[in-house]
């Protein structure tokens, strides 16, 4: 309940006497529900979880700390008599998830609404004990995946086997789902940051990205490798390979709780365009990682974001040459007082099979 | 081309000169691009598809009939530049997509905006042939997964590790992504309309509920089947299978271009009511399944959708006893002039393994 707490007062502090959760995602968070369909509602006193009929015994089992109720009719219609009930006169509402359509509904039954944008989010942010051990989790599945799959990796098979294979031993390590499907870009391809797996056949010289995940109990981890296929001359992969290893390093390096995201973006940046590839580095260098593949805080060149401590994120630079290929290598880190703290495991050695 | 036209002749009708299309799945139907960012704007004479730096390489090979552009700045503000660019002077917007935070944004930058709702939906819920096919394909791999499946059904087994099995399977067929997680619930869980696979283990006697889907270039298919297990005595199973069956049987036969989607449900549900099981089948009937596995029309009581030809959907009811076990057979059919065809294929004999 302590997130409960603090979510009050920011209603005191914005002046509302309730906020409606619909991110389910959010709703996830607060209230423990799996499902696919409910909200919550948070008042000054109250806290009310809503679904409907086919998730009343998920409910029942999932949802700590809130009454819940099954509805079973129009949702502004049933909202709007609850908020009655509840005294609550003026609602806040998620204004970054709620739809333009939906608000409109909700005007229409007279409800008195306010947008409060990223309050949960703002909670989310920062991870507790719990969650950070629910990260690890995910990390340690990923990683002992991608262990089991590193002996089909070679010359002469193809880049959907190796995705398909890995997703394969994702499941078996007991990720109930995965953050996004798996993504293998072999040779030329491996130059689009976010190639999806083709039947292209791994050859001789190739640099292979790897970008995959885990879960544990809803919670994601994010990771890159790169690898190079042996059997021919492979100084320029090599090159490019080191460069983003240091990149990466230097990121790292700048991390500590109280600087700007932007401080971390530029450390990396500035070094990929030093050695003469600030073209070809087009994202970001991280994000987020919790509920959310992609959440806050993101570390990019535009974001408005703070680091602080036991906030987790990837750092991932890379640099991806059209034609030819792409270097991406991405570990997840947690923020420590002075630094970061990294998380994933997996050597990072330039590997060459 | 045929349905941007359509689109146009909208714009026309609603007094607006473009309209923006934000929701993924209708950016995928207009342009054909599969990536997750990116949206569509539409003009009486224009159509332009925008995207970010990552899907450079992916739309040009994807997107065809639009101009692609590919943005760099903050998305409201390179908009309102576009709009003015292509004398756009009131946009719609999709506002059951669009989030009253970015709505705001619009606003902010002095954009004339009016709320369309369901425009593009209203297309994508008549399949063309080309949509179809892809379905029926989809139908396909997932009947040939479940068919593999089978001999590894038996009690001894858990329903972790059939799901497990069954998305292997789809995948093996080719299938990119599964429109949801595999349900299999048994015994006392399959009274769980939307139970997901746990550790349980498969008893003699137990129902189990079989609720999966493939894909075929985007397009799904979803499909249940309930099987039961040998051992015990399952005359009561057996009963409420062939009170499902028949009520299915019934609502197949109501379908006809030109109802209302009430009736289908009506023709179901008033059989389970008259077999004394009303308080026993809690959900709607069916449901539209195209791009998205739920989508319009919507076949519950309380649907406003009218029945038309080529239109594609499910129908699905079940009956679910607390602490004993459910059943739900589930078919996919398209409407044609006076009757409903089924695209299902797997024979729906009460069967007991």
């Amino acid at each position: 309940m302590r997130v409960t707490a603090i979510l009050r007062k920011k209603l005191q502090q914005q002046k509302v006497d309730g906020i409606l959760i619909t991110d389910l995602l959010n709703v996830r968070y607060l209230t423990g529900f799996t499902g696919s369909s409910g909200y919550a509602l948070i008042t000054r006193k109250q806290a009310v979880f809503v679904t409907d009929f086919r998730y009343q015994e998920q409910s029942r089992q999932e949802v700590k700390g809130f009454r819940t109720k099954i509805e079973c009719g129009e949702r502004a219609g049933e909202l709007k008599e609850m908020v009655e009930v509840l005294g609550v006169k003026k609602l806040g509402f998620e204004d970054h998830h709620v739809t333009f359509g939906f608000y409109k509904r909700l005007l229409q039954k007279k409800l008195r609404l306010k947008p409060l944008t990223g309050a949960v989010e703002s909670l989310r942010i920062i991870k507790s004990p719990f969650e950070l051990d629910c990260i690890n989790r995910a990390i340690r599945r990923a990683e002992r995946a991608f262990r089991k799959l590193q002996p089909s990796i070679k010359a002469g098979t193809t880049e959907r086997k190796l995705a398909l294979k890995l997703e394969e031993l994702l499941k078996e390590e007991g990720c109930k789902t995965i953050p996004f499907g798996v993504i293998v870009a072999s040779g030329f391809m491996s130059a689009l940051p976010h190639a999806r797996p083709t039947n292209r056949v791994i050859k001789k010289g190739d640099l292979i990205v790897f970008d995959w995940g885990g879960e544990y109990d809803g919670y994601y981890s994010d990771m890159t490798r790169t690898v190079a296929v042996s059997g021919k001359d492979i100084a320029k992969q090599r090159e490019i390979y080191y460069i983003v290893l240091e990149a990466q390093r230097k990121a790292i390096e700048a991390v500590s709780a109280g600087i700007k995201a932007t401080e971390v973006d530029a450390a990396a940046r500035k070094y990929i365009k030093q050695q003469g590839h600030g073209e070809n580095f087009g994202h970001g260098t991280g994000h987020g990682v919790g509920l959310a593949v992609h959440e806050k805080p993101y570390v990019s060149w535009r974001s408005k974001d703070l680091i602080n401590e036991n906030m987790v994120f990837t750092i991932e630079p890379g640099i991806y040459l059209p034609g030819f290929g792409g270097v991406r290598i991405e570990d997840m880190v947690v923020v420590k007082k002075d630094r970061a703290e990294v998380l994933t495991g997996l050597p990072k050695n330039f590997k060459i099979i």
